[in-house]
């Protein structure tokens, strides 16, 4: 399965070959490129940063998340160079680089959250895109607050089978893996009239769970309408709701059936297939966009690591699309 | 993933909802219902009873299927209110328990029989429409037998890879997982000309093995004339097939495909869709429905508890359309 | 595996008997024990209440504690009436009952501890003696507070592989499953001279890191001391330590070696055996005991359960000296 | 890990050695050896037996172990010839062969125990010496029955968790894998006073539960016992037990702790390791042994397969001293 | 879901029914049919030979591979008789016989692909077709190596994830899994003009992979043409391209989307289904096939064994084509 | 589980403590240490270099150790700073680095020794000790050879389940994991005469098979003389035999148990448990050591990552007093 990698060119933000070092072998980083940290010089070079979010406080069911990372950045040093279906090739757009883990608080929730916004901050600051992988669908949150302060509020395609948009939970308590959105648009971080939620399913608490973000103007594509529109209607919609401004993609795993992903904290069955996701993320080429994320990879409920595969290969998407983005706003 | 339970009014056949206590805690009923038994006195209020037949001794092949109950049981209280798709919320509609399991005998297959068949007359007796999670599939025939007295001869839908209409099994063994519904047409509990069958595939023992099924009338619709027909085709032959009279609706998950339902006896690749199924289940609404089970969930050979997810959400999915089933039969 | 249950007299607070329903059926309570509530009119009667705290918002390392109560509550369904070695009926001495599960709030940790310690001051209040299971170590802190209100400051049993008296942790802060005791020392619950931690080994952090204990006072056996000493010398020792105060057991199933273990969150090699554990506890037979706890199953590390049989097995060994201790003071 | 097999004669039933197929290679028989069925030419010369009963009919609890003989003939191609603690070189000394399975029926307890009795009665009358693999434990009545009609009434040395010498089960069914020995004596195959069981632990379902084995004479070495006496004690005591008489030796892999044989049906935690048990069985060579049996393997609880490997290497060793005394009865 | 088994002739050749021996019982052969040695009287008679290629030297990433024979033989004796959809029952058309598995070396590769073509020149050279179950894609270069003696250049319908065209690997070696299609085409054992590559997909190592074989004239139909064609023009297009000549049918489990099949050693998501798959194997009835295999089957990396039921239902699928165009061959 | 980390001064080589980054987060060296390749400044002041060798080429049953670097990297991580028992503390005696894996090649054995031992003359000639995680055995062959160059003639304390000293494969092949003993022998690496295997066990090919060994003067303690002479006494005859020369620590994670590490190619039943390995590798502190491994670990054959934390937890016993020997001889 390992070819001659004939074209690469050599270069510090390259990730290393399977030609040279099996891919099973070497330190495992993001997609085998360079590990650089805020203090290296080639900090200021980076201007995709993958970015691993290890924290799974905000998740009210199964937990697990914070081992996302970890066995993401393993099985992701299978993944090549160019997209076969679009021909992007990312490693050649831009630098890109694996910015290793935020830090993290396992034992107290705003401190992590803080945590990982200055994290961000740092990130951001610098004008890297972030690319993170988490981690539960809290840690959007966060990173949405550094992101915003480059971009001003963001649209966003959101691939999920719930909404997100709970306002609290057990009373009080706002901030759970179930309300990052809510927050955000309360924060002014999400525009949601600029914000499509794709293969939203699964039963409800209520039949006016949804009023809110509706009233919001958040457009939702459940998973019916999702397969009656199809990948290209789909497509087509999301980029009509996000326009031209900045955008965010957020994917969070439980999207996909969880025969696809079954390491997530809350799955939910009837969901769509990966080849569907590839193809709607794919169809995003061209958008503004200016970062993005995989999350709720949960490797305790999937010791095989096939969720992770498709985490990997997902947020392999996600970069794709990025660094043309990335890449034409550099000119 | 939990947010505020808004409209769900406080009552006995209420759920436990996830915001008082959290999904993976409490003791495990299904649904979250309250646990009620016959000598209980909300016993004469249920109208649909959810019950364990943690029973495999009709399994010639791999068993595990008594495991099932228990396994459901567990995940089954990630299961919330409302329908999303259709809008139905059965505890809102009916009085739902939780009746727990049926007694058994794990070594004698009449017994056990006899044991579970029992069980239904004082449900049945009692009013109560039974939804049933076994169990290997000859459960279903004393759960049959135990609603006929009721109801008169039922029509059936039947989602499986296998027909289940075989005679018999080395030699004169007649009672097996492979032979209820060839039994219950003989007892006069199944008109065969009201039963469709969805999903049938896999190799044959011989060419002849379908005749017997045709000569009775029933109507197969194997995998690929499913996948011809289509969703919507399906449900049309389907209602065309089962008309006004009772039906029974009994869902083997062999007929997902093994990705989605591993934990299974004798899996056979190329199923349905866990979607596909849904869909199907949902367009059955309106049937004159008047019990249903899901079977062959074995834990043993799914671990990961995916499969008794599935199984739980088609139990859910089973549940609204006998709801508004028994609902409207009460007026 | 079945036989003829003979001397257990029917009675409110017996186990269900496996020669009337099998072993895997029915709903699954601790031990088959009654579930009752605070509300219900038998709650005055239980004298031992058996209790899943389904948290692990303490834990700094791999989580999934939170689901270990309700693991265990299914695999318990083995357990059955006398200890062969002690002769110890538990169910005959006393009346025990399965109390359910303590509120807990997955994303707030001082909510959460003080949600438990509102539980078990119901418990304690009523006079019932508990037997926890968790949960990560951080349990153990909100049920000695609530025991402590009736019987002032506890001595202490404690098997683990760590001495869980940390100060902190990302510095300031002081609630983690590494710091429970350090806590219970400072508030005055344990008492350090009555307290004796068995089986204690890994790595540390630093040379210094026992410097604390030993300062208060706490005995610590670890595991080459327990070796050496075997396991009556182990047991003469302990019952010196603790002497004829009010006593507490607890049980961080990493005492154990991994591979009776695994499906726990800090793992460590080179521990003892069950057979060592279960001989131990027997011999603590006749201390005032007034409580105990089994912590840190987490079931995601452990699909097969067996952790989880580890767990209810310590568990119903704990019980055994715990009723025959509660029994006599009843006198 | 495999040399050259320098000594091992070719010859009919010599095993396949790993030199020419390596052990993951080739179809599975019984430790490589040849398949031999009742016509084939080569069967009157085979001396010992090794048989499949892939049966689970009497099991209360738990079920799979019909999936134990092909789970342990494919692991069992790792054996190899010569027993490096004893010296025994089996196939040396015997003609070996695998038999195959014997028929079964999973659906009817009566008949399979007919059909394995049928089958045995053809292995024991042609002079071969039976060494099976169940198969739940009540499988070993019927190879008594056989193997009795050749030799009257046996011995017995039993490994176990449970003395399986319970009366019924559910009122009146007397056979089931709990059974077999109360069977056994009852029918005169087994002689009681003549009988060893060792290992046997886990809670009573009374304090009567031993009563009718300490009647019948049957000597019972808990696993307290066996370790206060040792694997020498324990061997003296066995072999002063069953005398110079007929010898069955019956292995349930439940005698071992869980974390050797997680693969059962009643699995009960403080067993013996697989050393102790592998000596214990090597020290009764020279008994005079006329047959054995390895059961409870059940791979569904076991995936790994290291329960499987557990008993292929306790067979051989039984195997050791079978066909020691074998060659010595031969002279 | 055993029935009676009415149609089956009996015959050597016949596979042994599950109404006599169920199906997890007996010896395992390829779908329960006779052994057949090539010194056995009855090997002359064989038309169609199944066999097992135990190898995987030539993996550069997953190993695994070697493990997949033993794993899909003790699996495909699920395997029945008659194909449901295309009416075909193989075993009545040809007689058919697993040949066992063929030498190979672990720890040489090119020794090993000289004793594997070795192995099937004896095959071939008996005029019996050759249908393998592998080992890693290498394994088809002998296969080939030994029909072409018989049949001259073979065309191909090939479906895999990868073109398996790369020249090389770390610089100088030829010989991969990924490179034996390459090394067919040079050798003139594949006429690349009649080769179609169906389910391509994943990244490329650079933009110019694809071209040696555009080059060629082979024809790729990747994931993304496959799902536009459908079913029917994929079968259209792959029956133009191989015409009537000989032709070999490869089978790569990672085709599929690895939901179907985890075990492999390569796997790349958003494949095609195993329904789709059977249905254009079943399109493919007519051509002039000499041969195929199903490759690629990793056991270690899917413990369930649903990857081995994958690849021996599509093996049957295979050889009910196969058995259809060597019996139109033999007239 | 986690506490301050209040003596380890910072330096560059210190491990990274679990109180600023949780165990689970980060990219994951060996142990935390810095990763340090030859090209780094930091190279020069490495004294211990931990070191990956991801190869399995020499595997003749199960494959996979190739993959087990990676997982112990992962797993080490929860590795701590001092050695409770001994109180040795590594990383404050020695700077110790991980200086990421060698590169191999999967598809040639040749070749991959060459690229193996060439790293080795690097790590060795810059004056560092190292200790290695492979890989299977044979890679013990290049790492010695390297070492030899600087020390002459090796002793050997050898931890295994079979003695590595065969002489070929399959004829000619001199090459596999079985044999790396005998070719360092015969190539004058390792003196037998101060070689010690420790837990050797398992059936033999012939009863000549440990001549070579015996007749070159190497020293057998089987398992049943290691539980004879006890820890103690294993310890001192171990020292006795290698005496005050250079000396090499090889240890096969088949000497325990397979319950302690099912991950790996070939497990014997009835090994040493983890514990009395730690004992025996504490006792040879004072040794000349300057160099050992861990190898054999196969994560495919176990998911859950048990056998790696044991890999890890001896590989930190190893650097223990490998350490102390470093730091001795450095003065």
């Amino acid at each position: 399965m390992e070819g001659t990698d004939v074209t690469a060119a050599p270069g510090f933000f390259k990730p290393i070959t399977g030609s040279v070092m099996p891919r099973f072998a070497g330190l495992a980083t993001l997609m085998r490129l360079p590990y650089v940290q805020a203090h290296d010089p080639e900090f200021a070079d980076v201007e995709i940063g993958l970015v691993g979010i290890p924290w799974d406080g905000g998740t009210t069911n199964r937990p697990g998340a914070r081992h996302g990372p970890r066995q993401v950045r393993d099985i992701s040093t299978m993944i090549r160079n160019v997209n076969r279906a679009s021909g992007i090739a990312p490693f050649s757009l831009c630098n890109c680089a694996d910015l290793g883990d935020t830090p993290v608080n396992p034992v107290d929730l705003m401190d992590s959250l803080a945590r990982i916004e200055t994290f961000f901050n740092g990130v951001c600051g610098a004008g890297i895109a972030p690319l993170s992988v988490g981690g539960d669908h809290l840690v959007s949150l966060p990173v949405m607050r550094a992101i915003v302060k480059q971009t001003g509020p963001l649209g966003m395609v959101h691939f999920d089978a719930h909404t997100d948009t709970w306002d609290g939970y057990f009373g009080g308590f706002k901030y759970t893996h179930g309300t990052p959105f809510r927050r955000a648009v309360e924060e002014g971080l999400l525009d949601p009239k600029r914000t499509v939620q794709i293969g939203i399913r699964g039963a409800l608490y209520s039949d006016a769970e949804d009023t809110w973000g509706q009233e919001q103007g958040i457009r939702v594509i459940d998973i019916d309408e999702f397969n009656a529109l199809g990948v290209e209607g789909t497509i087509a919609e999301a980029r009509r709701v996000v326009g031209d401004g900045a955008t965010y993609l957020s994917f969070d795993v439980d999207a996909l059936d969880p025969v696809y992903a079954p390491g997530t904290g809350t799955p939910e069955i009837g969901g769509m297939t990966t080849l569907q996701a590839q193809h709607v993320v794919r169809g995003l080429q061209g958008l503004n966009l200016v970062g993005g994320d995989v999350v709720e990879v949960s490797p305790p409920f999937d010791p095989s690591g096939n969720t992770a595969l498709v985490g990997a290969t997902m947020m392999f998407e996600i970069l794709c699309v990025l660094a043309d983005s990335v890449r034409k706003r550099r000119g």
